[in-house]
């Protein structure tokens, strides 16, 4: 199933994407170009994943990570479908990140000490995240900070979340990148350095995945510079097309 | 005013702190000590400094940071006062920090681009965190891991939410930190590196601290191992004092 939430004459609905129109609680059908959209779900926390394909860490020239570099994207950078992502004043270079988001919590399992073999149980779905990272603050890479992928935002995500069932091989999807209509970025999720049981193996040693906790499993080379005004859009197989444009920070109080 | 949440019979109450005694909404008075504590607030991100402590940075033979080093402490990680601390199997070197920890959100107020000379007007109040941290995982001390730091209860919090205007000058209180009785730390947060309307205008410059977010500031120095069976016992001026044991780990299914 594939399911959206949206703002609809003040009220807030959910809605079942089926055969390209969107059925909402109420019996009402939707275009889904015609919505005003929200996040799919209310994420918990999110973790991210940097370095996380061999392609993207070779064309940095970078090491394969020995074992996931893991961050937290706040909860404050999250944006859905279609709403604009800030560009900072003043940064040199600031790029998408086109990354299958996986969504925990299948019959609201929480995870923990979930071996590899098991931690498909736990997944609930999947939507695209645009992990925005400005490149000026990112310093080193094996350890991204808050400040070079947290700013408001910075996470779009959506527009849908897909249930598991509809995703029966997610190691074998195409990520595709748009900036105003032109490929920027391919990839493909084979190429993950780290696959997803593998991950959710890793994070639920320590950490207990919630429901509705997600996990950003990094994206593959292609990355490029964006400016005010350009369109990102984020194809990934089964899971539709972010969409988001970028545009200028507005400083209150500053010309 | 001091407040505090508890569990009492089934019941979720809520409590005001008086000369020593716990008032709940009931009507009903507590001591302090019989309490099942709860986290005092619903927290939001927790946002947690990294060396900002002169004598802490000194301790370790580490250059002063020259901006705020963050990382976010993941919500799955923070229990209550008076809940076990889980030592992870196999590690070399656990220990606490003793934080003061900042509670945004006066008058629900969100903070985004907020100048230091305003910062305080956004400060709900103050309560005491246990950054509990394994070092065999921090690897760089500027880009602490959420692997050190993100332990589900390695973030003990409360006993109680103090409101900003019971503490007039949150840069002059002594921390204390006793583990089994025995003096262990001690310091003062007059000795912050990055003051707290610097770390305020610092991080709001990027991203939204909404009502209910949290901002560590730091420990100072004394650190020290902890093993299972310790009883470590947090104080800090005004905000009287986190208690929470060790206990080792138990995985189920291995020996």
């Amino acid at each position: 199933m594939k399911t959206v939430r949206f703002f609809h004459n003040g009220w807030v609905r959910k809605g079942i994407v089926d055969h390209g129109l969107v059925l909402d609680e109420a019996g009402e059908l939707h275009h889904p170009d015609s919505l005003q959209y929200m996040l799919p779900f209310a994420p918990g926390t999110v973790v991210g994943l940097a370095l996380n394909y061999r392609d993207h860490a070779e064309e940095l020239g970078l090491e394969m990570p020995k074992e996931p570099v893991l961050f937290i994207k706040p909860e404050s950078s999250l944006i859905p479908h279609k709403a604009h992502v800030v560009r900072p004043k003043g940064v040199e270079y600031m790029h998408y990140e086109n990354e299958l988001a996986v969504v925990m919590g299948r019959a609201g399992k929480p995870a923990r000490r979930v071996k590899a073999e098991r931690a498909m149980d736990y997944v609930l779905g999947y939507t695209i995240v645009n992990d925005v990272t400005v490149r000026d603050f990112v310093g080193n890479m094996y350890r991204p900070p808050i400040r070079a992928k947290g700013w408001d935002t910075f996470g779009p995500m959506g527009p849908m979340l897909v249930s598991a069932d509809e995703i029966p091989d997610p190691h074998n999807l195409e990520l595709r990148t748009y900036v105003n209509g032109e490929l920027r970025q391919q990839g493909n999720t084979r190429d993950l350095i780290f696959s997803i049981p593998e991950i959710i193996e890793f994070v639920s040693r320590f950490m207990t995945l919630k429901p509705y906790d997600v996990i950003l499993t990094g994206t593959p080379k292609g990355i490029s510079h964006v400016r005010s005004g350009d369109v990102m859009r984020l194809e990934i197989d089964g899971l539709g097309a972010l969409e988001n444009s970028v545009r200028e920070e507005i400083i209150p109080g500053v010309g």
